[in-house]
């Protein structure tokens, strides 16, 4: 056969390869929809590589109902306000569903690193945040696909080259992508060591040369085919829920943190109002600091029913700007809530940098409701202490304050309040036959809030038991604490800055 | 009784009155709720008369969870890129719910148009789509309370001051606010005939004087609960639906554009090949072009079942940059999209600057399916076709491209189509009894299409309707179509561009 014949038969033969694949991919998308698995998918890689080529490849094959595609490229105004993983967590697929990244949030610690933008001395908290969150979402069931594609040296400049002879195309080409070529063995080694500390079992990476597009793009898709097979194999075999087979939870539990907390502490009505306008102004005060530097602030209220969340809040709230701050209740979650990753929702609603996000009800649903009524596995809520404080520390690495609220009654006040709002025509609407039902199973919840309160209270993002017998001394407490914590963490960002300039 | 004292007392009467107005709302709140009632409450007025203070005084007194607070200040990045109405579209309140938005759409006609950045010539066209865009709102059900604050000249001039004075609050008085305080009359008189132009009886403004602000608070809470209580009783009223008192639909939508098409139109493989291949390279080329040139465009896809509308878009796509693109599939709206005004779902993918946004069926469903499985009334169908042009010139007046596809094939190439797909096993995931039911209602179809793309074809943004027995013949027409609309439209961005420098 000559070479010329021998080409065109090789070639035609990698087109049936790639149709066969394309069925396969189409009928495994279908699979996985009925089977409700979520399937993350990143293109990372070197300049040129041709990602948006290979996505485009890829997707002809799927059903367009299925998937969205987001690219990860140079952050907007939006995703610059807020943490570095923000614009992807907000992007995870729905069960069934298929994201695709064009450039992920491998970005941060491969070409910002590699531009200087992200810092040396962040890097490794960069790479322990990225790694909690693709066990938080593998654990949780997502299908983590990742690629990573390169091209040799002289083929990079190749392209780069082709891209600039044509006016229509010169603009792709930057100055910093020049930059990454002519110092593309140090740039190579910056990828090499991240894709060394981030393989692992859960989501191990696909390297793929792509300098030959077909053979590429054949060797994706027969990748995520295979993904996609284990994926269903192992769904399979997971019917049951899963045994939680670590160790019994301990009796100590049983009485914690709660049965400690001192809820004679009263305050007058003439003191409560001093304290409350003066606390409510400085409030207002560093509200305004908070925005002018940009500081992000994420408090958390929990606490049992008619404890007097709400009225904290309002008291909080009442003289900020409300362009400034959010509350954001949390209800049971609806069909698409339900249809995601359970921390979701809630990055969803994360404040900018500047404002205020005021949580009341939380994540912790998962370890206290979502526990004690069966909604998760053992298995899922054990996880999750470690999710949580994964996910809070980003937070706080991108520079957040967090607060969060426990507000403690006894069973007797709890009652009282109850018959209150029974008699009160104007606030029986507050009261629910699930507040009753609750309030059968307040051991079983005082157990699950002593263990959360100890596994989840970190330096960073504390738990802040408050006494709420009296409402007074609990509310004041509340702003206190705020007041008190923006304080310090005003200063220590004015005195950061004028450090560095 | 001394003045003083005098003083004293009715501050206590305005505080009795406040909280008898706070206790109000509440309970309206709960009633809208309950009723599925919408709220959309706009603050708009000069600068530094105290909206952010006067809408915290406001949602103090409503549940946090019913409500949603935005700012319309100052366009952002993704604000940038898109038309100045999409950042209020993509947030009006969902069934129950109650959206504030801290400066609203009239920021575009007013200190926008002041500042310059909103030319002369384009005034007429932003009020018409502002008035077509409240019309849509308030016809579907939407209750819209509209407060522009006022203050006096000197008073302004004297907050600014204030403001100035202090080093934390001194960064939010902007030369341009002093410019419009300098230029309070001219200021005043760009205010005065927006409010003249759009008062209307569907939404007037509410202007109130806020130089004493809990006199203003407590207008604006009393005008809040007259709107709601005027809504609910209106509820009540309609409790059937509308009847249409219009003309009947004359019979000429029975035959009409659908059958004067040439089905017999065909296009043998040899050709098809050739024009594909050269068709798709130029559409990638242009995509570039258009990403360049900041263009959007938007493509709707509508035809019968099985007409090949998935095929189409498939070649359209498949040498597109998927950076630059998405395929926006339209199923049955989901819980969240059913309790939003009927175009939300859509104005939420809209294209940005740029990009190309491909909906595959589209916001027709109104007058198609809607319409004929009577899922919403004969009144609401019938007002939709003037609802979506409005919106469709919207997009138009913000530079988008819009074609709009009808796939047209005959009720025995259909018939051949489903038969095909069931036989194939790879293809009958594709059809469903539905599709079968739907063919039974051909002729209602065929009558509602018919007047759909009468009523609704634009210069601006025309349907096409394609002839679609011959799959190759169609989707050759499909991108060519798409190929010279956006060629067209490139030549005179490119114009306008050297003749504005």
């Amino acid at each position: 056969m000559s070479e010329e014949k021998q080409r065109t038969e090789s070639k035609k033969e990698r087109k049936a390869q790639m149709e066969k694949a394309a069925a396969k991919l189409g009928w495994l998308q279908r699979q996985l929809k009925e089977e409700k698995i979520p399937v993350l998918i990143t293109f990372d890689g070197l300049d040129a590589a041709g990602k948006g080529l290979q996505i485009n490849r890829l997707i002809q094959a799927l059903d367009p109902r299925g998937f969205d595609v987001y690219t990860g490229d140079r952050d907007g105004e939006e995703e610059r306000m807020h943490p570095f993983l923000w614009r992807f967590a907000t992007k995870t697929p729905a069960n069934g569903r298929i994201t695709i990244f064009d450039t992920s949030w491998y970005r941060h610690v491969q070409q910002d690193y590699f531009d200087g933008m992200t810092k040396e001395k962040d890097l490794d908290e960069a790479f322990t945040d990225i790694l909690a969150f693709e066990k938080y979402l593998v654990d949780n069931g997502v299908l983590l696909i990742k690629f990573f594609l390169t091209i040799p040296e002289k083929e990079q400049k190749k392209r780069f080259d082709k891209l600039e002879q044509s006016e229509e195309t010169a603009w792709r080409v930057t100055e910093a992508d020049r930059a990454r070529n002519r110092e593309y063995k140090k740039y190579k080694k910056i990828n090499e060591e991240m894709i060394s500390r981030t393989s692992w079992i859960g989501a191990p990476w696909h390297t793929v040369d792509s300098t030959k597009k077909d053979a590429a793009a054949l060797a994706i898709m027969n990748t995520v085919n295979r993904c996609m097979e284990q994926a269903l194999e192992e769904k399979k075999r997971v019917k049951e829920p899963g045994i939680y087979e670590g160790p019994l939870p301990p009796d100590r539990y049983k009485k914690g943190i709660l049965v400690k907390t001192d809820l004679s502490k009263t305050l007058e009505q003439k003191e409560y109002r001093e304290k409350l306008d003066k606390l409510q102004k400085k409030a207002e005060k560093l509200h305004s600091e908070l925005y002018r530097l940009r500081i992000p602030v994420v408090l958390c209220f929990e606490g049992w029913d008619a404890a007097g969340k709400g009225g904290a809040i309002k008291r909080l709230t009442s003289h900020l700007d409300p362009r400034g701050y959010q509350v954001c209740p949390t209800a049971s979650p609806d069909n698409t809530e339900k249809a995601h990753d359970y921390l979701w929702r809630f990055w969803t609603r994360f404040p900018k940098d500047g404002h205020i996000a005021i949580f009341d009800r939380t994540w912790y649903g998962r370890v206290m409701v979502e526990r004690i009524e069966g909604f998760c596995t053992e298995d899922d809520w054990r996880r999750a202490y470690d999710e949580i404080n994964a996910m809070e520390a980003h937070l706080v690495h991108s520079g957040a304050v967090i607060l969060k609220f426990w507000i403690h009654i006894d069973k007797d006040e709890q009652e009282r309040r109850f018959n209150d709002r029974m008699k009160n025509p104007e606030k029986q609407w507050k009261i629910t036959d699930e507040d009753w039902r609750n309030r059968e199973k307040w051991d079983q919840y005082e157990e699950a809030v002593n263990e959360m309160l100890e596994r989840t209270s970190t330096e960073k993002a504390p738990w802040i038991v408050v006494e709420g017998n009296s409402k007074y001394y609990a509310r004041i407490k509340v702003l206190k604490t705020v007041v008190d914590a923006l304080e310090e963490k005003i200063k220590e960002v004015e005195k950061a800055k004028k450090k560095h300039g």
